[in-house]
């Protein structure tokens, strides 16, 4: 028995395969809650894997975009293992969709990879309990000639940059894209937007930061999650850095990870101030009250956008707009919801993204001067 | 030949030797600079190591103290290695006092390191750069028989804690040491507060945050810099709960990390959030103009503390006092440096702790209803 071919995404600029990979994703429990924000990420869209089939035995015969945005794309989901094989043959990777708090793996979870990894394809984890690191499993993947990639394995410190400054030499306009909470929509409205900027020819590209982002294709990033706190400015001024060097775009989207006053981890001055970014899109979830994960502690509560604004203020850099996610609000409460965000930020625009679209936002990115006239 | 010992300070609670072990420290070309702040502190004082000698061939036959704070306290510097052993034949540990900008092992400092461990004493090392890596050093360090400590050796995640907001439920009140810079005198402050709270029949704790605070010989503490970034704020909230469950302190004061609108890495966000700290000391070194090692770049001018003072009150932390780091300001400017800082934070205690002492300081943390009349 051989050791399975262990990879990870360490290099800062990362080629995609083409075509994209046929998968299946594993989102057992989890597709319809926040845990599942792999598995929504890699169900709106890809450029690494091509997603054929979910596995989430509480929601089978649903389609699994419709669960998401409520938009089919015609991948179904299905209650197992075995099931998923069954409908798509071709799928040669199972992609792990759960996104847990503190990233461990499950045991029902690991049942499922072991019935992936028995039938021969390769495993792909963002989990921080690294797969390739449980031997009875990974002996598994080797017997079958496969292989495991730890998206999340950690790059010993010599592998890592740290922060030198080189960002102020480079040309491209970066944005972040920050939220007032975890899993709120930053990574989607990241890609989009850059893809709403690439459409009206402004040439962008997106900088992500976390598991999913890399799934999904993108070429130049970090994992900030996993990163030696000391490396972690260096290596997202290396990835800018890679990009500019690479392809030089017009504009950079910076993908925000976390909240800038989560307990659990508060982030996003890094990527500001780091990145040395020129504006800030600020995502928010009016209808949640307190931060993802942590509902019956006072100290959760999440600020008003306003609050919020002025934070980002103070670290030098302009809120461009704020971008709402309104899931879960009553359809006749949109209208309402939207104007009170637009009376307590009266300066800044304020966009549902589902209604008007990425357009506003681009032309906000594209155009600064646009917010002159606000 | 066997591997060494090797160890590295991964728990939340760290028992110290007693006796300290006699130590050599080696600060070859820093001592009298920023990059040997590492040995600076063990110079100041140390309850794990009992520094006998310091190596620093550009200083030899000073007083380490006198270089280090003016005050001599009888550790002589002497040009190399061997002639530490001479002075200290007892030392069975030489420990690294270089901390450069991303840790990195020179050829000189290795080169000292392969002298003292032919000469068979532990190597205790902060550096990012792992002495146990390194094979031929490690082999040297195992036939003698000896260790290697890699402080800032990462552990994995599978060790690691992810905050869970236990620390809401912790007795003592919590003060953080931040600054506006690194380098600043945070920990020795930290120290010294803690110090001069129990004086005060106070019962207070250091929570280190660094490869200094556990080679001083604190017990309850993280190194930040070396963690995952997912798992700091958990670390750092275990280390808070140890410390209560073992001794149940009255303060803890928690030592801060660079600055938090550093670009190389801002901080401080997650000790006032993770750690819910009940207030803030700032320590401020008025006659720096940039943050330590960006002296050329516009961007990373140092704000001022009333700056400072406003975005730490932005995460829902009051400033409790400002202590003034005044090392380079001539004797005869020192008043009117210190009436400029009182002039522009007129609500916020500024204290010259060198010519006040920590006394002040501690009153204000014992009895914060003193801040009232202010």
């Amino acid at each position: 028995m051989t050791a399975p071919t262990l990879t990870r995404p360490t290099a800062r600029s990362h080629p995609r395969p083409t075509p994209a990979t046929p998968a299946i994703v594993l989102a057992d429990g989890c597709l319809a809650t926040l845990e599942g924000k792999v598995a929504h990420g890699l169900v709106r869209g890809s450029d690494r894997f091509s997603v054929r089939v979910v596995v989430d035995h509480t929601l089978t015969r649903c389609d699994a975009g419709q669960v998401v945005s409520g938009t089919p794309t015609g991948i179904p989901v299905v209650a197992t293992v075995a099931d998923a094989l069954r409908h798509a043959p071709e799928a040669t990777v199972a992609v792990v969709g759960h996104a847990p708090h503190g990233g461990r793996l499950s045991t029902e979870l690991r049942a499922l990879l072991m019935q992936c990894a028995a039938a021969g394809l390769d495993l792909v984890s963002g989990l921080h309990d690294h797969l390739a690191d449980d031997a009875e499993l990974a002996g598994l993947v080797a017997a079958r000639g496969a292989t495991i990639t730890d998206v999340r394995r950690t790059p010993p410190a010599r592998e890592l940059r740290f922060w030198d400054g080189s960002v102020y030499s480079v040309r491209a306009r970066r944005i972040a894209v920050l939220g007032t909470d975890c899993a709120i929509g930053k990574r989607t409205t990241s890609r989009m937007l850059a893809g709403a900027l690439n459409d009206r020819g402004v040439r962008t590209e997106m900088i992500y930061t976390g598991q999913t982002g890399w799934m999904q294709g993108g070429r130049y990033g970090i994992i900030f999650d996993s990163l030696l706190s000391d490396f972690i400015a260096g290596e997202l001024e290396g990835a800018i850095v890679a990009c500019a060097d690479d392809i030089d775009p017009d504009v950079m989207i910076i993908e925000g990870q976390g909240a800038l006053r989560h307990p659990a981890g508060p982030c996003g001055a890094t990527l500001m101030l780091s990145g040395a970014v020129a504006g800030v899109i600020l995502q928010h979830a009016p209808q949640r009250t307190h931060y993802d994960g942590l509902d019956g502690l006072p100290a959760a509560r999440i600020p008003s956008p306003a609050s919020e604004i002025e934070l980002i203020g103070h670290y030098g850099v302009p809120v461009l707009a704020v971008a709402l996610n309104l899931t879960g609000v009553a359809l006749e409460d949109i209208d309402r919801v939207v104007a009170d965000c637009r009376a307590q930020s009266p300066n800044i625009p304020v966009i549902d993204v589902v209604k008007h679209g990425l357009g506003t936002l681009a032309e906000i990115v594209a155009n600064p001067a646009l917010l002159q006239g606000n």
